[in-house]
């Protein structure tokens, strides 16, 4: 597979005020980032709530994504198999791979943490060979997993036993062990960036893709940020990444990932709650974060409709 | 249901050469666990590897464990249901009341970690309400789950939300925030101790019954050593807990979790290894460790085939 | 020495409004120490604010002590002269041998961790071998000083080197490590509980003495603890070890370790404040604070003025 | 005082086979600095073991430096005279500004940490009002001093209280954090970079120096690495950082922090060894790492004697 350039959302789960998902929504949710250039979606990640859906919901909605995929060929699809149990994440994987996914993902168990990289990329490949036709992504986020192995250790493991190894989605703040990932082998392996509010620091390194949440509703943002860094234009570059920075700063004012849905309702799309245990906003407090919103003014930095 | 009196064992996953769980074993590791004295078995748990099983394959091991005490009554059954969806978990939930478990345990949700004891409450609250006539208890382990919420602070919360709330497995080391949920609501909820290491410093506390791994080895030593607390006997309480922790110390040395396992061979069980992502002992290290268990000199202690 | 057996307390500095340490306090607090049955005063120690003390400060502070202890020979002083130099170690240690203290105590350094047992027991050791004739403790409080060497380690680097080492005052929660430590070369070192909350689940264990700040206001209370526990009266025990653990909540509920110097207002010791960085209670709260503590009523259980 | 420009070393502290501090060799390491186009010295930092030095020997170390600054003029001399105890960093701040520092830095209180940005803020306020005529750095190293507090919450704090606050080394992997400070009131305050191995993630943001431990040795390769930057050839500039990496990876080979003063050793300076706690390289060690550097295979990249 060729790869990525340039930015890939990580979608929501659109939910009703059940909480269960609404696939219909996913056919206008893809028409929406192709529009904005967004030129892939990693589903069922952590924004995707992966976690928080049953074995059967994550199918359905590998299986909304990869129709609209297989069908406009736009958007390009990585589906998040991983999971803590090698044999499910099969299932999953191979699911994935029958619907036409363009890519798998695999995250480091989450429960019982690997003992080093050896034990993460075994288990990797255990996954990995059960879809021996399909690129496999290493989605690393030791914040939510507890998996702090050193990618760069995890490449050396994993290279040899993994042929199908396409690269890593690398959300942590290490630009030693970043940098050290994207010589490795001679850039033999993608590394797409996944801390949205220091990409500039990525891009810098010869980073060339990023996966974030936030792509979902700025990704003119970001692909404005691209340009200028690409046209040496760093008074710019800086100025987009702290309005990209205020931007987040307000995820973390109103409690979380569950603020990234709130920034979708404000520009029109109404995709519910996260499940529990995340912490969800108010409607009065949703009232307040508008007008903090607002007062970024940043509208045309935004996403279109 | 009446509370537990007395020891809890968390049973392993018997499996073959090939990883594959091995259910026939079950109805003999019950016959065991019966014959030395142990009241229950907490199925699917850190030691059952139910985060490394299947949806499927845990159910088929709740099977196995409730054939086994609706025929035999020896050997209660407690089944952890916890995950990270709640609607997973309300499927297991449901299949094990149905299948006539004496009761669920609940986990918190280890990927997004609860914001507070009201989430984490909530959360539970969930998943007991699909199963109104089972009691659940909560299964607290922060240092796998990620979550330290306090279950004192748990408790106010979850008590008035949650009616079949029968109690809590504690393993964490905080007896400060476990002997206030000894004395929450004058007693109301079963507090099970789950660090079988210091059990004597939770007996002092008042505390009944324990969850354990190395029940299912050494109950004669935690039979024996309660008998000595009650006797008043605590020069022999100390002296079987440090003889516990002797043997302990041996997990830590050779490699953690999978050490029970290699208990369990010592003792006669051939139940394989633990799942990827957990390491395991090579042959050559077990040479060495079934010497450094026979130089425990305990084997008194140990619990007979 | 011979062991103690019983109360030590962590003194807190007497300070005026602007911070300033007034020693003439000292002899009345010396007293008051003396008169509630504690037997020793564990000075420039957490409570003591000792690492927010200059060097001259901690000084004038041991002689103010040593002071009282040589005259009146009713509670032993323990002088705490750990820090991150083993040569200003060194200075306070001489310092504090030559005026006549019955103990020192080491901490680890706080700020380059030891790498591990060997250099900790060798750190300690450099200070140590300057005060042969000096008991030698060693206090381990990981949660402030970082360093999560277990004792159990420390003790087996520690024997050969530091013959003047006496024992350990031991503020973590890890009975396992505590018990072995305990029963290590055949009860040799005195081991002496730091956590006031769950001295009941030490007591348990053989302990027999513990330092702490709660000791400064609640003697009674924990004296009446140690004499129900070893008149095999569990009940009242942990019925007092339940009152602790409230009055301690308070702690957490005020702002943490500056609520004990609210406690001694509360008995009628004006000691000031904290110094910064510890944050301090407004006057206001301190009327809420008071209210609480009445609540509790447990007035018979505070140390008598 | 004018922002600096440019590498900021943290000189080690040169100490005899006894772990006495040599002033003597200070004046010959100035001048090292000095001509390998260092334009500061951070002295008494992590890198300079203040913390294992007594306070004399601190004072001394600065009235060394300070004696070349004032004569020499070429390298800048700032001076952490940051501590636990304000009292006594009022102390070293007094004795450094009249020893003539440019400047002095304050770090975060190690023991007790800070409960957040305003105790931060007041804590830093009372030293630096105490030498009101010397622009003051906070140093942030979160990883040794424990206290994780956001500096761009810490600016919002100091900046109304600290009139002579200069500015932050910022040892800390936060981009989005270093950039809102950059951003702060218009980039009033100097932001200086304290990670060696990704100092060109910090360069594109815009930040124009660094403090680090590796330009004493390889000051040649971070001269390279910003000229290539600022002439926009970033090939280059990425080549050289994955080389800082290359050199950086040795220290955790060999065990971390000591390790720079083998570095040293390799270019010619007789500095010996950390004091304890820090564990140091034996000399059979030292041949392996030599053979190790000499396979890094970049002599003009380190700095010449």
């Amino acid at each position: 597979m060729k790869k990525f350039e340039g930015l890939i959302a990580a979608p929501f789960a659109p939910m009703d005020e059940n909480g269960e998902v609404i696939y219909d929504q996913i056919s206008v949710y893809y028409d929406f980032l192709a529009k904005n250039k967004v030129v892939g979606a990693f589903i069922n990640g952590s924004t995707g709530e992966g976690v928080s859906l049953t074995q059967k919901e994550k199918m359905n909605t590998v299986e909304a994504w990869t129709a609209c995929s297989k069908a406009k060929k736009t958007v390009k699809v990585i589906s998040l198999v991983g999971g803590t149990s090698y044999k499910e994440c099969i299932e999953n994987a191979q699911h994935s791979a029958e619907s036409g996914v363009d890519a798998i993902a695999l995250l480091a168990p989450y429960y019982f943490k690997p003992a080093g990289a050896r034990q993460l990329a075994e288990f990797c490949a255990k996954v990995a060979e059960a879809v021996p036709q399909t690129p496999v992504y290493f989605y690393h986020i030791p914040v939510l997993s507890g998996c702090y192995v050193n990618m760069y250790d995890f490449l050396q493991e994993a290279a040899p036993i993994i042929p199908n190894l396409a690269g890593i989605k690398y959300t942590h703040e290490d630009f030693m062990d970043f940098l050290s990932c994207i010589n490795f082998r001679s850039g033999k392996y993608e590394m797409m960036w996944g801390r949205d509010e220091n990409m500039l620091s990525a891009l810098v390194l010869g980073c060339r893709s990023g996966v974030g949440s936030t792509f979902n509703y700025a990704a003119p943002l970001y692909n404005q940020m691209i340009a200028a860094f690409d046209n040496n234009d760093l008074l710019t570059a800086r100025k987009l990444q702290q309005q990209s920075i205020d931007m987040i700063r307000l995820l973390g004012k109103y409690g979380g990932i569950a603020t990234g849905k709130a920034y979708m309702r404000y520009l029109g799309f109404e995709f519910g709650k996260f499940r529990l245990p995340v912490k969800n906003m108010s409607d009065e407090k949703f009232e307040k974060f508008k007008a903090d919103v607002r007062a970024l003014n940043m509208e045309e930095l935004f996403s279109e409709k």
